[in-house]
C-alpha cells in the first residue's frame, strides 16, 4: 500500500506504457464526422477488461457509451468519467499526421506526443488505465472499487449523456467522479479546477423566404439593387448581440441568473493573484492583448464568472478565390455560448429567440445543437482534498481556480446523481481544438504517478 | 443588301449554327479558376479568321484580349465587344453537365441549351459571329467594317481591359460598341438598356493582431471568455455598413454623388410602367417580395438610380457539418458596391476606409478587387436607334430601361474612346451566375435575325 513502490514501477515500465498511450490516440474517433467511432469504444473496453474488469458498451441514439467496472470489493467505489471522441482535423495543418501518435520535440517542450486527442482527452484516459494497472501489478488489487463511464459525443455537446447517466444510475453508483486531465500549464505550475462552465451551441440559419431574398437558389449579384440578402440578415442578427468592445453580451436578460462570486470563489481569486500570469496564457495562445481592460482578480472574475457569446463559424455565398458576384439564398453561423452559474441553457435559448423576435429578426431560424449546466465543488470536497494531496505529495503546489472556463458536462454526475467531482492530474499538453495538439512525454509519466497517489487519498477520503 | 433574305438564309442553316453555339460553350474558360482560358482565347480567334478576318491575342498582365478585324473598306466601322471568359461552378448542382453544351427542354421554356455561359455571355458572342457570317455567306460583303475586342477578364471584373482598350486605342478606332446580349425576358419582351452601373468588389478581412484576437491559429472556443474574435469585427464592422432594412447604405458620404435621374430618365421610367411587371422579376429569381417597400417607377429608380452594398460571400471558423468550437483567428467577406452616376469607384474605397476607421474598424483591411465606372447613353443615339429598329423591323416593340442593374465595363470605351455603345439583340436565357444557365434555341435564332437587321441599320446611322 506503498503509492512510491508503484511510481517506481512506473518509472521501470515506462516506454511500455507510453507506447500503450501512442497506439491510444492512433486510432481515429471524430464523432463529428462519424470516422472509427466503434472501433475506438470497443479498444476502450479492451483496455477495461484487460486490467481485470468487466465492460459493455451501452447504446445511446448516438454513439454507445463505455461503461467499466472492477469490483474489489472495497469500500469505496471511485467513477472515472472520460471521452473517447476527438475534435476534427479537417483544413488544419500539422507538421505530423494527426492521428499518428509520433514522438517529436515540439517548440520548447522537449520530446511531446503531437497527435489529435493527446490532450483532450485521450493521453489522460489512457494515463489512467496505466496507473490503475500499475497498482494491480504492484499491489496486487486496488485499494477502491472503480467504475468507468466513457462517452463519445463529449465533442458534440454530450448530446446522449445525461440520459445514457439516468438509465444507469444504479450501475453508476460511486462516492465520487474522477475526470482525468494534464493540469500543468507552461511554466509547470498545476491549476485545479473547481468547477466547468455550461455550454450552448446553436446554428442560426437564414434562408430567402416569405420575407424577402432568393428562395431557391443564388442569384446575380446585382439584384441586391432590389432583392433582400439572407447574408445582411444573419450579419446584423448576430451584431445586435454583443457590444463592439465585445465584453457585452446585448441579449435581453442574458445576465438576469449571473450569479456573483461568492466568499470562497473570491477568496480563491485573490490567492490566485499570487502565482497566476495572464501572459503565460497569452503566450500560450499567441494573443496579443485580452479583450478586457481589466488586470489581475478583476480580469478572472471577467472571465471565469461572466458568459460568453462566440462564433465558431459562420458561412455564406462565394468565399473561394476568384470573384463571383453573388445574391447568396442562404447564411450559417454556429455560435456557442458559455454559461456561469447559475445560467440555465433552456432559459438561454429562450432570450436569444425573444431577443432576435424583438428585432425583427423572426426569419432567423435556431437549430439548437446542444445545451448544458455548469457544475462546480468546493476546494473543502473530500473528493478536491485527495487530488490536491496527490500533487502536493509529489511535490507540486496547485493554483486553485473556482471554476474554469472549458465546459464538461459534468452536471450529469452533480445535478442528476448527486455525486462529488473532480479534475486532474498532472502533465502538461495543449493546442486541443488546434493543429498540433500536443502532450509532453514527461508530463505523461507524472501524470500516471498522480493518479497513483490520488487512487490511494481517495480511499481514506471522506464522502 | 436585304435583311429579310439573310434570315432566311439563318433559317436554312439553323441547324449548323447551333451547332457551332454548342461546340462553343463546351469550352470551359472559368477565369476564376484559371481553367480553359487561353484555348478559348484561341475558339475566339479562330472563328474571326474564319469570317475572313484578321485575329491576335493582345497580352495584358492578366489574360490576353482577343482583338479582331473585318476590313471590307465601308465608311462606317462597328466595334464588337465581348468576353470569352465565364463562372465558376463549383458548389453548383447542374441538371446536365455545365459545359457540355446540352440541348434539353428545360423548365416552360421549350428546348434550351443549358450550360454555363450560353447567357453570359458565350451564346450572343458566337451568335454574332454566326450572323455576320449569314450576311457574308449571302451578300458576299459586310456592310461596315466589323472589329472585336473580347476580353478574358469580365468575371474579375475587367481588370486589365481599361489599359489594353487605351494601348490599342488608334487599332480599336470605330463609330460605335456594340455588346452581344439576349435581351427577352421571361414573356419574349424585348428589353433594352441605355446604360450599365459601375462597380466595387473588394475583400474585407480581420485577422488576430495587436488589437487582440488569435494571431497564429484558431483556439479553443473557451477563450471567448477573455480573447476578442476577428469573425466579431467583421460582423460589426459590416452590420455598420448597411441599415436593418437594406434599402439604406450607412456608409458616410456614399450618396454624395449619386445624380437623380435626368428628365429622360424619368421619362423613360414612367413610360416602362405601360409594360413593366415587377412579378415577372420576382418570379424569374425565385423571390417573393422586394426589399423596398415601393411600385412602379418608384421601385424601379430606386432599383436602378440608388447604389446597393452586397454580400457576395463571407467565411470564418468550422461552418461544415459538426460541432467544433473554436475562436476562429480570421475572418472574411466579399462585398461588392454598385455605382450609379455619377459615384467614382477611387472615392467609395476611400469612404469605406474613412467609415471604418471612423467606428473604431481599423483593424479591418481591405482588399480591393475591382472599380470600375458606370457609362450611359440616350435612347437618342444613332446607334441605339439603329438597335430600335432592328428589334421593331422583326415586329417587337422593346421596352426601354435608362439603366440596367448589371456592370459591364463600357466606361473603357464612353470614357476612354468617347465612342457610344449599344447593348442587345433577341433570345432569351437566364440563371447567368447560377447553376442551369440557360438560353432557349428559337432565342438564339430570333437573336442572329436580329444582329443582322442592326448591322444594316448601323450602316446608316448618323455617328
Amino acid at each position: 500500500m506503498n503509492p512510491v513502490v508503484v511510481n517506481d514501477y512506473i518509472d521501470q515500465h515506462f516506454s511500455e506504457h507510453l507506447s500503450i498511450t501512442q497506439d491510444f490516440v492512433r486510432q481515429p474517433s471524430i464523432s463529428g464526422e462519424g470516422i472509427g467511432m466503434l472501433e475506438m469504444a470497443e479498444l476502450v473496453a479492451k483496455h477495461i477488461r484487460m486490467l481485470g474488469g468487466v465492460a459493455e458498451l451501452i447504446p445511446t441514439a448516438g454513439y454507445p457509451v463505455v461503461f467499466g467496472q472492477i469490483d474489489t470489493g472495497a469500500p469505496r467505489t471511485l467513477l472515472v468519467y472520460g471521452m473517447y471522441d476527438v475534435q476534427p482535423v479537417v483544413g488544419e495543418d500539422w507538421l505530423v499526421p494527426p492521428f499518428g501518435g509520433e514522438i517529436i520535440p515540439f517548440q520548447s517542450f522537449g520530446e511531446c506526443i503531437v497527435s489529435r486527442g493527446i490532450m483532450n482527452s485521450k493521453g489522460p484516459m489512457i494515463g489512467t488505465i496505466n496507473a490503475i494497472d500499475a497498482i494491480c501489478k504492484v499491489e496486487g488489487k486496488l485499494p477502491v472499487n472503480i467504475k468507468f463511464i466513457v462517452e463519445g459525443e463529449e465533442e458534440l455537446g454530450s448530446i446522449h449523456l445525461p440520459e445514457a447517466v439516468q438509465k444507469a444510475k444504479q450501475k453508476l453508483a460511486a462516492d465520487g467522479v474522477f475526470f482525468p486531465f494534464y493540469s500543468q500549464d507552461l511554466t509547470g505550475k498545476v491549476v485545479m479546477w473547481l468547477g466547468v462552465k455550461g455550454l450552448v451551441f446553436m446554428e442560426l440559419v437564414v434562408e430567402g423566404g416569405e420575407w424577402g431574398g432568393p428562395t431557391t437558389r443564388d442569384v446575380h449579384g446585382m439584384n441586391s439593387g432590389w432583392f433582400a440578402s439572407p447574408a445582411w440578415v444573419l450579419i446584423q442578427a448576430l451584431s445586435s448581440m454583443l457590444d463592439q468592445s465585445q465584453q457585452r453580451i446585448l441579449i435581453d436578460g442574458i445576465y438576469d441568473d449571473v450569479r456573483k462570486p461568492n466568499a470562497e470563489d473570491m477568496d480563491l481569486l485573490r490567492k490566485l493573484m499570487d502565482t497566476f500570469d495572464p501572459n503565460t496564457q497569452r503566450k500560450d495562445y499567441d494573443v496579443v492583448r485580452f479583450k478586457y481592460d481589466l488586470d489581475g482578480a478583476d480580469l478572472l472574475q471577467a472571465y471565469l464568472f461572466e458568459p460568453s457569446l462566440n462564433i465558431d463559424g459562420i458561412g455564406s455565398g462565394h468565399i473561394q478565390e476568384g470573384m463571383k458576384t453573388i445574391l447568396p439564398r442562404e447564411a450559417r453561423a454556429k455560435i456557442d455560448i458559455r454559461l456561469v452559474p447559475s445560467m440555465r441553457p433552456e432559459d438561454v435559448y429562450q432570450k436569444v429567440r425573444k431577443h432576435l423576435d424583438n428585432r425583427g429578426f423572426d426569419q432567423v431560424q435556431i437549430r439548437p445543437q446542444t445545451g448544458y449546466l455548469w457544475a462546480k465543488g468546493s476546494v473543502h470536497d473530500p473528493i478536491n482534498q485527495a487530488m490536491l494531496k496527490a500533487y502536493t505529495s509529489l511535490g507540486f503546489e496547485p493554483e486553485v481556480w473556482p471554476l474554469m472556463a472549458g465546459c464538461v458536462p459534468f452536471y450529469a454526475f452533480t445535478d442528476e446523481l448527486g455525486m462529488p467531482f473532480t479534475m486532474g492530474g498532472l502533465g502538461h499538453g495543449g493546442r486541443q481544438h488546434s493543429p498540433n495538439e500536443y502532450a509532453t512525454v514527461e508530463g505523461i509519466r507524472l501524470f500516471e504517478k498522480s493518479v497513483v497517489n490520488f487512487i490511494h487519498n481517495f480511499k481514506e477520503a471522506e464522502k
